[in-house]
């Protein structure tokens, strides 16, 4: 049987779609010019794309430029975007040229046909309902596209943050967990002085609430949205009235309070607020990254490595090795770091190539900052069930290292000096003989002095061991 | 209605499995631990693993190992993975902990359920063909993986070279088409002495053709496999004359002439054969930007621009400016190579990771090369049909700008001095008079010299023009 | 005449250094080991040392542990290299291994030999006055390093932000200077719709002051310092008092308010103070970058380009052509973006190399952060002054290309759609007609309908045209 | 006493310049317009510059074009900077607009002045032997500075690919060293299988050898030069007599076997043979960084870390801590590779910059790819002399390691299974008994088979052990 097909035209000519489709002629299009990555638009910002134009209608409606049921119309299907429907008919790259004219084209084209559906007429019918002069009006991509990313952007960010915080509670409880467990102290990865685990965490620990305040902040930007600057940021075919009736529509669209920006041609054409998140983004997944590694180190083992915790058994490690098991929710959290850190070169590269009064590059801005946030989301809540959350410590072994290490003498530098202790330190090296014993030997202090100044534990936390007289 | 299920175990404990999945416990434990990216492993990679498992088979048989109905049933099941099915049960994540492991394990599970299922046993039946015993025998993760990327990517770039020699000859196409045109050469976008359109697709043609070379030269590498390495590079549980079955069978199998890499050890630790592809198809991106922001630039206007070229029209371009065309395709190549240059950071990151006998984060770098190379050749496929070879040449907009331009007084330097010819430059931009009547007032030369000297074709080729008597 | 030397020795053996050396035996083997950049230590971080050599006196001597005497020399030498003096005698390379340790080491041998001779002994006699125990007492490389980069940092960021707001008072002078020049805004490098050139200026200063704030914000995490941290973050060794009044010393000589970090421990393992500043840095480059960018292509031409604005001629632009002038302030500051974007992936790189208790490769990492600095520094200010300040503007070829555009097509939209203005722009386009002349043919306004609807210079603001009766 | 000055002028004016000085007045201007990283160009630059001038007025003098006294004072000059002399007069700095224009004009002058002074005239006597008429003469910055840059560059990557081919022997040595050292071998920081010391240094060294061979293979493009090409690859105003001259007596001078460019307007416009060297260096900084990587974490310890390695003291490791030792050596490879890798994203950058017939980002790539040579080269040596050379082998600590550990049982697979091998994992590491005892108290194999089997040092070779009847 054959597909029922219409018939669409746009400036350049006329194309057959099928007639179940609710996307259009420049859908089509675009699909075609850019067969690149074969991925999918972000569902949010399909729904993100919806709230706008269901917003701009009901600016309109107030402005006194679209009729009542034809705005009723297109609030209608945009609300059913936002619910999740017709996500289907979002057919282009995520990768495109254009500047998001084809993602914005995209939603105008969907919303005008179940528009057009809904009022019983046909599609293709842009007669009664045109993508371009009802879905599209007082708009265009230009500040459509970046205003849509903005919310999209704010509804991702807003689950990370979450997430993020319940990682960083997960340290905070391993933090004090592991408050009384005495481990040695690495520098260079040489053994240095004592420390507790419990310290280890809590480092981990604040320096995520850092991260999570550097996210948050760096959204800031995103509630100031240049819907209205039209095509260059100058306003042209957008009222005020317009204006503001979109940015209060959107708000309680969307639940974020946003406002229109400053400056609109600045807002249209400069991209900062994206790298800014980026940037707060690749800083958080360098000092995840420096924990993994920790992570890694730490469980290195068990015969021939520090064997200090065990992370979580989650899978076999090997197809080969009995027995193994890799601590494989570390790795992928490098490796999240890795993307991450790629994806902020790109969008870099993406940002500092916008021209004159328009940032082109954004499609593929959107697609990396995107999947960032995506898939730092998606693994720090892994990583904090399947990996923080379970770990043990192997104290006994941390013991043993403190107990066997040189790095103690530190703590009597203020009392013999530093050379006298290097002596000593170098004797211990060289001798294999622990540097209590040769403190003893040595007499450099009485015994009761010794048993004060090397008590490991005391030496993790401030200040100058006293000598008892 | 319930679905059927079966219980599988690994030393880790039991999970139960939709019995119609081919893929076992392994698998489903690594889908749970990495919800990352949502995407799927690429077909090539699938497709290889599966020659790997295959020719491994052959290896072990022919070593006398493998009994020969077992290696029967193995070699069917991949041949229908190669062939295109089961590929709905790679679920795991291109994104993953454990150096690839998971995507190894899903391999021989669905290998070992359907060499099962051919030879008339239940799935899961792994006493009788086992995914670790049978179909990875002689295998580690850390050999069969980098084999199987190897030959995924030969695969890949294959097709990539194949596109960019078309892209090449479209380049030297219009070479040919505009050799004839004049125009103004332009050094820091000022105007510079004249040079033809045609020279400079030459330009583009000559620099694609390096990269032709580099990225051709980049694959030498993969050629050589580490399957037989094992797990850490000395060959343990794998007998000589398996690995050399193994990689002639593979070699049929794939139709690339592989070999043995010299050292095991080295090939199974270092990632260097990755980052030198990804490094030329950095560089390639990189040049490949340059020439579509040349387009971007000889296409700009068509009034406020420099309109020497037309970019042929491929999709309307504004949803608010009506008529307006913009050099999409030329953009979304900019975009490729951010993407492309970005993989590559992530790429080097994953690289420097690497640790003692291996590098785990393998999965990452697998994911971004080949999504580097995919898009690619993506794109220079439509940039070829779609761009190139539609271009056409305003060639009076062009002319006119050589016969006003203040660039060809170059040519007079030689016969008059850089001194005088400096001040006759500096009068026509003050006052606006061309050049060639400032040369006839000033009386520099005779009017035939000058019409000599100030042919602007002639000054396109090597040479100081001869001053007529 | 032989060179006075003395001899030094440390517990890896003796050196002999020239005597009028104030460095000692451990800056003499940091040179050896690292002839790495041959470049010198930045000043102000040599003078921060000193700022941190003489508050951990006072800290000392106020803790009861340092001798009045000894403080007093101390502080006086340090005070001479706050004033400049021996900076000759900071020998060591910027990158260096150790985390900083030759540099601290320097700083220590320096003071001391200096100390020495102030109190009338010979250099080199450190049991009286030691490199180790006196200088460096209570502290460790891994706090005093990272408090002294603390305060280089905020001294130098300090001069950047007052020459970034110089900048942007010139971007906003000339903002209001050409608020009145017309010019047609471009989008996709393809004529838009018309803007005003101030209306470019103030998005230029717009961004910039957000660069500003970015910047400052970004310096927040320096006024927490870890002295007190010792090696590993504990504080042993260091009393709370000595502390206490070490950051409160270190206020007054800095002139900056200093408080002690939370956590000593995440304060001296954690690097994201850093990375924060150099995303903040390479951000606020991206953007200056795209302004580099849209001036360069503005002032291209005078006859092949745009030739919109003309930028200061600083020099002839070319060795070979007479009168070429290029737009070399704008090319330098692109390049100074590409410096900060790369010195941003080090400091990345560097910071994501922490282990456990330390990051050892804050050398390289404070090198880069530096560098980036100054050099933007250092540039801002010669574009503010030599490229900048004395833009002129030709309006009236940005008139022209205004007058002549199919753009302002965009205007008639709302009145009569976007399929009839797609047909007049189409037409325009291939006739070569103007906009109006065509919209006149078409009657599809009247005259005086035209004549408000088509006002270039009305179009620049918010709104739609009304249309006269 | 005042200075005495002379007066020179460019099309811009007049400058008032220090008499001793031989640079001009366009250096004067750079040197205002430019005062950004306040480095020196570097002396092989320098020298490359004179080498050029040097064959250029060679060429010139062949084509009968300048005078043979004129041509022997230029030629004298040069070859007084090629040996070294009056490099203080070469003021610019490395990071500077216009494409190297400065940095020509810089050799232009300085050599102009000294062949006047040579001939007996005054300094700025340019009607006589003018920068830009004579020492300029057929030439262009666009010309001259990329053929420079070649030489310069060819000269510096001699001098490393001879330091990487030493550093590849000293990892040689050390594999011949310790072949015989069992050690545990290492996947994902777990215990694997065992191997040998050996076995990773030779590892090392072929990895070593691959990047001399990527960082030989890329000089390639750098025989090519594009002398002649002039401003904009066309070849205006240079002869081909005069180019076959200088392409031969540059080769000469330099002694290195040049040839012209196959297309000169590519030569001139595209800068992917500095980008190809880039990559080269990255990859190897990469898979030198992992070595040093190795290096610290077998070197870690000593009582609380691996301690497998001794890397020689090279100094003191902390200001604080007694004794303790730091792999210093390792660590700053690290920050090498960290600042290379940087570099090359700064060099992508600017590669990508191009515009037409020119790339007018020459400058800051020049500096940091001759950066990255330099540091690479000076560290190499360093590293080479003072840490492997003298590394040793704890091979007693290693070798209990191995005895202890688990992963040895994967040499029982092929025996008994994957299966049964893991459960004597798991109740290895849950009972903390050595595998062998397991092994026999489960009476898997005879004992004899187990000696066997179980043998650590044939583990390392390739093959699956037989078992004793």
């Amino acid at each position: 049987m054959a597909i029922k097909t219409r018939i669409e035209a746009d400036f350049l000519g006329e194309k057959e779609i099928d007639n179940n489709a609710y996307y259009g002629v420049q859908s089509l299009r675009a699909l075609e010019n850019f067969p690149i990555t074969g991925y999918r638009l972000n569902t949010d910002l399909i729904r993100a794309l919806a709230m706008v134009k269901k917003a701009a209608a009901l600016g309109n409606y107030a402005n006194g430029v679209l009729e009542e049921d034809k705005k009723d119309a297109i609030v209608q299907a945009s609300e059913e975007i936002i619910a999740g429907k017709m996500h289907e008919d979002f057919i282009v790259d995520p990768i495109q040229g254009g500047a998001g004219t084809s993602t914005n084209m995209n939603a105008n084209e969907v919303i005008a046909n179940r528009a057009l559906e809904i009022m019983g007429r046909d599609k293709g019918d842009y007669d009664f309902i045109s993508p371009n002069n009802h879905v599209n009006m007082s708009q265009s991509t230009n500040d459509a596209f970046p205003t849509s990313l903005h919310v999209a952007l704010l509804i991702h960010a807003e689950s990370l943050l979450e997430t993020m915080n319940t990682m960083r509670q997960a340290f905070e409880a391993k933090a004090a967990e592991f408050d009384h467990v005495i481990k040695m102290g690495r520098t260079h990865m040489q053994d240095a002085v004592p420390i507790r685990l419990g310290q280890e965490f809590s480092a981990y620990a604040k320096v995520l609430s850092r991260d999570i305040r550097r996210v948050s902040n760096s959204l800031e930007n995103l509630y100031e949205i240049n819907i209205g600057a039209t095509a260059v940021g100058t306003g042209l075919n957008a009222d005020q009235k317009y204006i503001d009736t979109v940015v209060e529509e959107l708000s309680k669209i969307s639940g974020y309070k946003l406002k229109s920006a400053e400056n609109l041609v600045d807002g249209t054409q400069n991209t900062d607020a994206y790298t800014e998140i980026s940037s707060a983004l690749k800083i958080c997944m360098i000092n995840m990254s420096k924990v993994a590694n920790d992570f890694r180190l730490m469980a290195s083992g068990p015969k021939a490595g520090l064997y200090e915790i065990n992370l979580p058994a989650r899978q076999p490690g090997s197809s080969i090795m009995p027995g193994k098991v890799n601590p494989v929710m570390a790795e992928v959290l490098n490796q999240i770091a890795f993307q991450v850190i790629g994806n902020d070169n790109t969008i870099s590269l993406a940002s500092e190539a916008g021209q004159f009064e328009l940032n082109v590059m954004e499609p593929v801005l959107a697609f990396n900052l995107i999947q960032s946030i995506d898939i730092m989301n998606n693994g720090f809540k892994v990583f904090t069930e399947r990996c923080i959350a379970g770990i043990t410590a192997n104290e006994e072994q941390m013991k043993s290292y403190v107990e066997n290490s040189i790095g103690v003498i530190t703590a009597l530098v203020p009392h013999i000096g530093y050379k006298k202790a290097s002596a000593i330190a170098v004797e211990a090296i060289q001798t294999g003989q622990p540097v209590r014993q040769l403190c003893s030997k040595h007499e450099v202090l009485t015994e009761e002095q010794l048993d004060h100044v090397l008590n490991a534990f005391e030496m993790t936390n401030i200040g100058v061991s006293k000598l008892p007289e």
